[in-house]
């Protein structure tokens, strides 16, 4: 970290374990006997209860939304671009609550925890969980923090489809829904990616059909491939152009003149990486491969590619949204080509449909998907105008 | 196949084998010092020998790029939508030349190959080869053929770079480049794509550094996986979406509803193949990786990488154009997004800057970037009356 914890910071953060022994149903059937939740919060939670925003996170996302663990922490939370005193998430207004979900590695119970009842890590028996059951187990925490009614859920992405569950399992219980480039359901292209990310992690042989930390290894190559896919899901191709380098013509040596994408040496004529792009995604590749767990990544995926709140609908949204009584938020991105804009408009043109009252801001960004997680000005204005009126909702009178 | 050939087919064809005794200087410095290049012609060369036409493949192709090898053959070339008799590439009219590209794996020297050195495979040593090595050892073999000039040198993707570096290096041997579904150089996002195909075949720990065949092993993972996300990038989310089916909401017992995409069985709660896409996938990477070899994968892709004719211009394109004779035809397809229309539209801008003739047709298609191998009626118009118009010039009458 820089020297000192900056203003706009909720500054330094502990988070909290919270046990539950009461077992939860899963949607496959299986039941979860009893679970930890790892969960951070941000600002005060206000006399009447009424502040609190849950933030749902995304595939690799967990409850250290915003600030630091220690002043040695070189980056704070995951978005920390909108959550902190004065941010669009104002926690000078809100009281926020952030968890790592059910399946995650990063302190909630997942594959890499270990099973009470074998002593021994999780690893592939750590039942499927789907979106459903986290905003169960989100409920369940929302009874033990006593709050009784969430201001807000937020979710970006796989986080968004969170808040979306909310507003149709639990409609009393939230006031708003905001869903940021998120979609319906997954198209064909991204369960396609996401088999990719599972294939790879899956035939990595260090995999051993998901007992690897019972094998004492890792599979790291699978995970940094999974994750090299994911990485340019994420980004535009503008943005990839803009951070790589447009065409940079340099001479060489006579007759030996190659183009290419801000390489600073010579073309390798071999399989070394030539361009700027593929050390990039190497690093990002490796540095989350250490930092994951495979079989959580495996959990997550299928949680984006099962997700999909039609089915009890006879594949009509709009019967879906009918019983919401909370109000909807939602924003994508130009460039978001993992969810673009037109699925946001397929939830708009549901939410309507069901005569629920809604609010729809399309930003016009370069950074593809990860848009959601930057500090873009046109995003942050538009989400902290509405956090802001919603501020205004609870409290009867301006923030 | 089925029972008889096709009226509209070329029939049976035989591949020739050239070998080449001179040896080649590569781009990268290196030199290969003989070489085979296995060719297939279909329709007649004519008296003045001015109706030959140039296919040149891209990165999975070959010179099997119409009709059937034998009556037991289940598939025709890979261009057989194009070409044959009363077809866009009329073989009636012209004379066609195909050849599988130095490095490649179908016959042509290549990594798989033999190094008559060593008496061994040449695997890793096989030497990096790029467009304009292609080119140049194309030009050989025209001399061999003893084809004074093309009628046109025709190519989709990697093999509309081709036609673009023929018009470049030799503009006295060709009367028209054909160039379908290209760009002028590789995006970063195409890179990055390009480099985790690599990264997943050098990653197999059946890899042995490109030395598989003397281990008598095979990346096939690798190599599968590599498919996999090639195969996303050359369809539309559009295609996959009609190809994998549109929301499917079924009831199969109460309380675990579960939409999907064309799935037929219930969700596994696994990680099982549970969408069509799924399967679909696997099995095309599973196919190419029976069929394909690994480090010819790795040299078309470093190929693509390589491709940017404005290197030798100061990264101005306009003046590679400039010594350009030939006619310029160019066609995008309006979903492609590996090289959407904006890239062709880059070259139209280049070569009308450069005063060259040129046509340009974007076609609409559902298909993505595969589109170009596709019978599209609208693009196969386009083609099939550019030809027409090739034809009558060079014979001085109408088709």
């Amino acid at each position: 970290m820089t020297n000192s914890i900056p203003t706009d910071s909720v500054g330094l953060v502990t988070p909290q374990t919270h046990h539950f022994d009461k077992p939860l149903t899963l949607r496959s059937g299986k039941i979860l006997p009893s679970y930890d939740l790892v969960v951070e919060t941000y600002g005060k939670l206000n006399a009447d209860k009424s502040n609190a925003i849950l933030i749902c996170h995304a595939l690799s996302g967990d409850h250290h939304a915003a600030g630091f663990h220690s002043v040695d922490d070189q980056k704070p939370g995951w978005w920390d671009a909108c959550i902190g005193p004065g941010k669009a998430v104002d926690t000078n207004l809100f009281h926020v609550v952030s968890l790592n979900n059910l399946g995650g590695c990063a302190g909630s119970t997942g594959p890499a925890s270990i099973n009470p009842k074998t002593s021994k890590y999780y690893g592939p028996d750590f039942p499927v969980v789907t979106v459903r059951d986290w905003v169960n187990s989100q409920a369940r925490l929302m009874d033990r923090l006593e709050i009784p009614k969430w201001a807000a859920v937020v979710g970006g992405s796989l986080g968004g489809m969170q808040a979306l569950r909310w507003a149709i399992s639990y409609p009393e219980r939230l006031n708003h829904a905001i869903c940021i480039a998120a979609a319906p359901k997954l198209s064909a292209q991204n369960i396609a990616f996401n088999e990719v990310a599972r294939h790879s992690i899956t035939s990595d042989p260090n995999f051993h059909r998901g007992h690897y930390l019972e094998e004492g290894t890792y599979p790291k190559q699978g995970l940094m491939l999974a994750r090299m896919v994911g990485h340019i899901t994420y980004l535009s191709d503008n943005a990839m152009r803009s951070k790589f380098g447009k065409s940079v013509a340099e001479i060489e040596e006579e007759g030996n003149n190659f183009g290419r994408d801000l390489r600073t040496g010579k073309l390798s004529f071999g399989f070394n990486a030539d361009f700027q792009v593929e050390s990039y995604l190497h690093y990002q590749g490796e540095r989350f491969s250490e930092n994951f767990d495979a079989n959580t990544y495996l959990l997550m995926t299928k949680a984006l590619d099962y997700f999909d709140p039609s089915v009890d609908y006879e594949g009509d949204l709009s019967k879906a949204f009918e019983n919401c009584s909370c109000k909807f938020m939602l924003m994508s991105f130009s460039t978001d080509w993992r969810f673009p804009p037109e699925r946001s408009r397929e939830l708009v043109n549901d939410l309507l449909k069901a005569r629920k009252q809604l609010s729809y801001v399309e930003i016009e960004a370069d950074a593809g998907h990860d848009a959601f997680l930057l500090p873009i000005p046109r995003y942050i204005g538009a989400f902290s105008t509405y956090l802001k009126k919603v501020y205004s909702e609870i409290t009867g009178h301006a923030s």
